[in-house]
């Protein structure tokens, strides 16, 4: 099997532009094939706020109405998803940037209305994982932005943590894919208050032991969720690591590898 | 030899949603391969007045400082693009939106500072035909925003037209390649005050008569200067129209259609 690297980078680096090109520098040297994922960070609520867009979050997501649909259609599918493209260029990577609507790679359906209504906000139906080979073949990367669409065209906003996830799984049929979440930490931390405290090996047991003892909260919760779910369906590793760490977290020198058991368990 | 289309949507056609939706109407309908250039319209100006980026035109040629290219990457490549490859999907046409920087189609260098520093805007140095040809091989419409890269990563603001004209000529090298600029106007007018004095077939020397009697003027003399650049430089045909009137004027039933001799010198 190919071996296939999915890499998501969190909107906190992408709002740091020396992280961000310390990051790129990492991510367009790693062997074999690429996907990179990204976020938005804070510029899409400071575009808004200064587009008079007012934003609203419920449990960490962001509420999409037309007119806030338009500010991260901007924001995500050009300012950031194109300067990531141009400075991966820049390191010889050939990028290509791409929502979901391009080439029809991501389908979403807008997300029906049960307690909170979400607005323009898109679960993913299906991904061509088939033309995202295609273009690796054609020895391009993709650097997919959180955003995708519902055939009836209308961009929806995606959860960026969930599109790796998915792309992942629908790739792990034909590849080997190891799926890394990038973010300011360096890993799931045993101890949220030391940032040197990221758990080596993060099986569900463990998983459900951080949780009950209220260690694993908040934002890492769907994280993990997604990152398990992941591992359930298909992907070979999952780590989540630092930013900086992202080479050596790939040689499992850095960051929290999740597995579905313990390696003793499985020899 | 493969006959292939490349149009040019301007800025007044993409500021109305009606006028958008009928014209990609008759875009995805077109016979053979397409590929479609857009302007940027009024709406990058309105973004950059809300965010508070002032807007300096020189000769009807947008000054692009380091805010306003956050600005044209956010509405050109972002927000507008992305609206229209959602809506061709939507067509059933499957729409692959790039910029230069995406797979590194359009290469440029920023303008060299003479009597006007233009600040970020891109001249065309290399276009990637054979990437564009194979993504039409492979059934992708490419929807191209008037953005390009230095491959130093910065994106570059680039006019469509040139970018329409330049993409145009390199694709001619393989392809019998129509150029078609669609706009608000039936054609290159006779009589700028009357909207039905389209000119049906124009040649450099008309065109040079025309001219000088000041009927054709201002905005239309680039446009018109890089419409018979690209006739001189391989392309077969170049066509001037009313985007409305896109499927009648590719059968020469309407518009501006412009010839390097009249029909009956070239027989």
């Amino acid at each position: 099997m190919n071996n296939l690297t999915v890499i998501k980078i969190g909107g906190n680096v992408i709002d740091n532009p020396d992280a961000l090109t310390r990051f790129l520098t990492a991510f367009a040297s790693l062997p074999g094939d690429t996907i990179l994922i990204h976020g938005g960070g804070k510029i899409a609520t400071q575009v808004a706020e200064k587009l008079g867009v007012q934003t609203t979050m419920v449990d960490g997501r962001r509420i999409t109405d037309q007119a806030m649909l338009d500010v991260v259609t901007m924001v995500y599918g050009g300012l950031v998803n194109k300067q990531i493209v141009a400075k991966l260029q820049a390191l010889d990577s050939n990028a290509i940037g791409l929502t979901g609507a391009d080439a029809n790679i991501i389908l979403a359906e807008k997300r029906p209305v049960k307690e909170v209504d979400y607005g323009f906000v898109g679960d993913i139906v299906a991904v061509d994982s088939g033309r995202l080979q295609s273009f690796m073949r054609q020895e391009l990367t993709p650097v997919i932005a959180p955003l995708t669409h519902d055939e009836m065209g209308n961009m929806l906003n995606t959860n960026a943590d969930t599109m790796a996830s998915a792309i992942a799984v629908d790739l792990s049929h034909h590849n080997a894919v190891t799926l890394v979440y990038c973010f300011e930490k360096k890993g799931v931390l045993s101890d949220p208050a030391d940032d040197d405290s990221a758990i080596r090996e993060l099986t569900p047991a463990l998983y459900a032991e951080y949780k009950a003892a209220g260690v694993i909260s908040k934002g890492m919760i769907p994280k993990l969720d997604n990152a398990f779910n992941a591992l359930q369906n298909g992907v070979e590793r999952v780590i989540i690591c630092h930013a900086d760490e992202l080479a050596m977290a790939v040689q499992e020198g850095a960051g929290t590898t999740l597995r579905l058991a313990t390696n003793q368990q499985e020899s």
